[in-house]
């Protein structure tokens, strides 16, 4: 049995540095230097979260597709990373299935998502289930030059109607 | 933080014992007499199993608001529990969701589990985002007298078009 649990790390150690962080709703992290990932390490650290990667759960084929074509593969050595931490309300986990489809479809959270690829690359880690004060962290990785067209894709997620769901968020960027 | 996952440790100990066994498909369990479930504790158990109890996944506001109303208050003393630890395959968890969702629907799985409510309970454990051997562990509790119907309704669900995904299943009948 493997463990598929990842553990963000943040503290003095680490190979990316953060260059700026920015509280936006729910509890507030604390600040730290720089940012380890990997599996579950024993003892404290200045800040930790975990969550673990798991099968599409919203996708349907047809977005899977394009997803396939357009995809940014993991590990392209990008110089830049976002990492989100973020949960959502009581409200949202209350709704049925058909209930949260639909509001991703009018957020248009996947076409939204899908204007930055293949420049921005994501990976979503799943930390609801196992107990962790964030539901999801979700992590980018881009090229410098990709920045603003990240920072325009946020920027549109967040005015959407999937965004009155959010109970806590956090953006940490970082420099590998 | 509180750990939301619960284990199913089988041995000597526990308020459950065991009556019947049966493997179906993929890797068979070790034989055990009785049964306990609770939060995860250290040590080996001659078998054990843990998983999350999370979100619904795939039920729509029209069938929650069925459970809701004629679903089975849990830990109402049942004299009868049936565990099934179960797999699915890796196609299965390729599926993009409308395409899972379709062969619940074709499969009429909640249509078929609604058949036995409220005389049967159901709880669905995740074990697979923990990397467990099983990736569903589904306790069932009923009355003696339900047994019939439960057998029944469970027939029906085998004979269906998702069982073709199902990779693992053990089935472990108990009395309270």
């Amino acid at each position: 049995m493997t463990n598929p649990i990842t553990q963000f790390r943040g503290g003095d150690h680490g190979p990316w540095q953060v260059v700026n962080r920015r509280h936006l709703t729910g509890p507030a992290i604390p600040a730290f230097d720089r940012l380890a990932i990997g599996p579950e390490q024993p003892g404290p650290a200045p800040w930790q979260a975990r969550g673990f990667n798991s099968n599409l759960r919203y996708t349907t084929a047809r977005e899977r597709s394009e997803l396939l074509a357009n995809g940014a593969p993991a590990d392209r050595g990008d110089q830049c990373a976002v990492l989100i931490p973020m949960s959502k309300n009581a409200a949202w986990w209350a709704l049925a299935q058909d209930e949260r489809l639909a509001i991703y479809a009018r957020a248009r959270h996947m076409r939204i998502g899908m204007t930055v690829l293949p420049a921005v690359s994501r990976t979503l880690f799943h930390g609801r289930d196992l107990g962790e004060p964030f539901d999801f962290l979700t992590w980018f990785e881009f090229a410098p030059s990709d920045e603003p067209a990240f920072d325009a894709m946020l920027a549109q997620l967040r005015a959407s109607e999937e965004w009155d769901y959010v109970s806590a968020e956090s953006e940490i960027r970082l420099r590998r």
